[in-house]
Parts: C-alpha cells; sequence; structure tokens
C-alpha cells in the first residue's frame, strides 16, 4: 500500500511534470509544423523531439489531428507579437520574429500558411485571421487598416519563409539587427497609415 | 495489318497528345505543390485535375518523386517574371505574379516553400536560388544585390501565400491593379537601390 503523507505533494509534482511534459510536445509540434506540410510530420517525429515516447504523444493529445488542432492557435503567439505601442510595432514584430526563429526554429505567420494549405484548413484560417490579423487591423487608424494589417503579416510571412524554410544566403547571413533596421521602416510604413 | 500512308501524321498526332497530356500533367502538378504540403498531395489528385488515369501518370513520370522534381523547376517562371526593363521590373514582378494566380491557382514562390520544406527539400532550394534569386541578383546595381534581390522574392512570396494560401479577407477582394499600385513601389525601392 502507497504511503499516503507525501501524497499532495507527489501529485502536485506530477501535474508539473505532466504540464511541462504536454508543453514541450507541442512546442516541438509547432516547430514541425513551422517547416513542414502535416502529412509530412509524424507523432513519432514529434515525440522523438520532444524526448518521449509515441505513446506518451498519443496519451496525452489522442491523435495527430488533435494534436495539430491544439498547435495551431495563434493566440500566444498573436499576444506576443503585438505586445507594444504602435509607433515602434514595426521594429517589434520584426525582432519578436526573428528571436521566436533563433529560440524556436519555427514561425508562427509560416505555421499558418503550412497548416493552411491542408485539404481541412478553413478552420485554421479563421484561426489566423481572428487570432491575429483582425486584432492588429484593430490597432491601425485610418483607411484601409485590414488590408493594410494583412499586408504587414504578408511580408512578415515572406521574410519568416525565406529565412526558415528556403534558408536564402543573404537573408540567412544577414545578423538580426541589420534585417530589423531594413525591413522594419517598411513595416511601420503599413502600419502608420496607407501608402 | 495497319495502312502505311497516314503513318506519320498519326505519328506525329501522337507526339502532340502525349507532350500536351504531359504538360497538362505537369500544370495540375504544379499547381497542387503550390498550395499543399508534398505529402498531401496524390498522384491520383492530379490525375483527376488533368483528367487522366492515375496510371497515366505513372505512364508518364515514372513515380510522384520524379513528377514533382519535374514540376518543381523554376527556369520558365524565372524568365517571365524577370522579362522586364529594370526600372519597371517592380510593377512586371507583381502584375505577373497576380495573373500568375488567377491563370494557374499556382504561385512559383509559394510552390518553392512548399517544395522545400520537405524532408528532402534541399535540391529545390538550391534550384530556387540558382534559378530565380541569383538571375535577379546579377541584375541589380548597387551594393547588398544579393539581399534586396532576397527581400524582393520575399516580399512577393508573402504577396502570394496570403493571396493564394491563407486568402486573408482584403488581400483576396482587393482588385488585382491596386495591390499592383500598393505593393509595387515597394518591390521597385529594392530593386533600384539599399534603403
Amino acid at each position: 500500500m502507497p504511503s499516503t503523507a507525501p501524497a499532495t505533494a507527489v501529485g502536485e509534482d506530477q501535474r508539473r511534470d505532466a504540464c511541462a511534459t504536454r508543453e514541450a510536445i507541442l512546442k516541438m509540434a509547432r516547430r514541425r509544423f513551422s517547416s513542414c506540410g502535416y502529412a509530412d510530420v509524424t507523432l513519432r517525429d514529434i515525440a522523438a523531439d520532444a524526448e518521449v515516447s509515441a505513446a506518451l504523444v498519443v496519451k496525452y493529445f489522442g491523435s495527430k489531428e488533435n494534436l495539430f488542432a491544439e498547435a495551431s492557435g495563434f493566440e500566444q503567439d498573436a499576444e506576443r507579437l503585438l505586445d507594444c505601442e504602435l509607433p515602434r510595432l514595426g521594429e517589434h514584430l520584426v525582432r519578436t520574429l526573428l528571436d521566436y526563429h533563433d529560440r524556436t526554429q519555427g514561425d508562427p505567420l509560416v505555421r499558418a500558411v503550412f497548416t493552411s494549405s491542408r485539404p481541412a484548413g478553413a478552420q485554421f484560417r479563421a484561426n489566423f485571421e481572428h487570432q491575429l490579423v483582425s486584432r492588429l487591423a484593430e490597432r491601425l487608424t485610418g483607411p484601409d487598416a485590414r488590408l493594410r494589417a494583412e499586408l504587414v503579416c504578408s511580408h512578415l510571412m515572406g521574410l519568416g519563409a525565406s529565412r526558415l524554410v528556403l534558408r536564402t544566403k543573404a537573408i540567412s547571413a544577414e545578423p538580426k539587427e541589420n534585417l530589423v533596421a531594413i525591413t522594419a521602416p517598411l513595416i511601420q510604413r503599413w502600419l502608420d497609415g496607407p501608402p
């Protein structure tokens, strides 16, 4: 019979571990889904990345489809990307995204492209528009706010795809701060008003 | 015994038909590979799009891998995209790409992202850099030509992904000529010189 004295502590530890494991799996899933089409990613790959068994991934998420659905939200990413006052938002967006690349080898906007391209991608497209694009558009003043927000996202998406997926030579070699200095003013122009 | 008189003509017709069928299959393959990850596309899908049997696709291309390799070249696309004098190239690039969307439902730059993301994507990344990015960079004068060429491609790629894959609302709804008018000047700035 197990001892009862440390039961609460063990229970909390287990919950904490389970939570950390779950987060680790989600993180690795986001990374994979940022650089590969859905069908090119296997639960086994994600499990290996997260250093757990595939069975554990199934235990936590049920199926690849469920894991995918959970990994493909943009709420947290949008919060981080938009956490800056408007006059400096262009710089913040680019720097946050490049940091995100270096930290996670992933990119939420590129992930949006890969997840939306799926035959069942409509829900993911809606998430992306709702959780990121609309929230950015609401921050902008002046005419064509929605179009300008989409152009900002499309600009960032192209930069992310070049740096993270295509890894074109010069963009990959360029120091992060230079990329920020070069691209942020163009992004800021869309944020400030119509061209 | 077959009659011999029209043999040459029949042979030519057959070659012409075979050639047209081959082109139709390639076109449909490019379309699929412009909007889906490699593993999400089946030979059966492509055959259905091209209105031929899957067996015929196999007969012409041997395997999905071979069809993919052939469909993923950028030579022809690069020729069309770069066929303009430098001072008007920004406008030409955007218009050619948007026309390409409407005509084929595909986009060579977005295709580059999807094909390069594959585990075996190194060759496709090299093709893209060699066949499109380098050729554009060679046309540019002034410092950082290579980086500027990559930024142009990344910009176009983001626009294509937003319009063709994510289909964000405002970009999708915007008349083509407006999109050209809005984005071409930014592209042209990279083409003309460093920021």
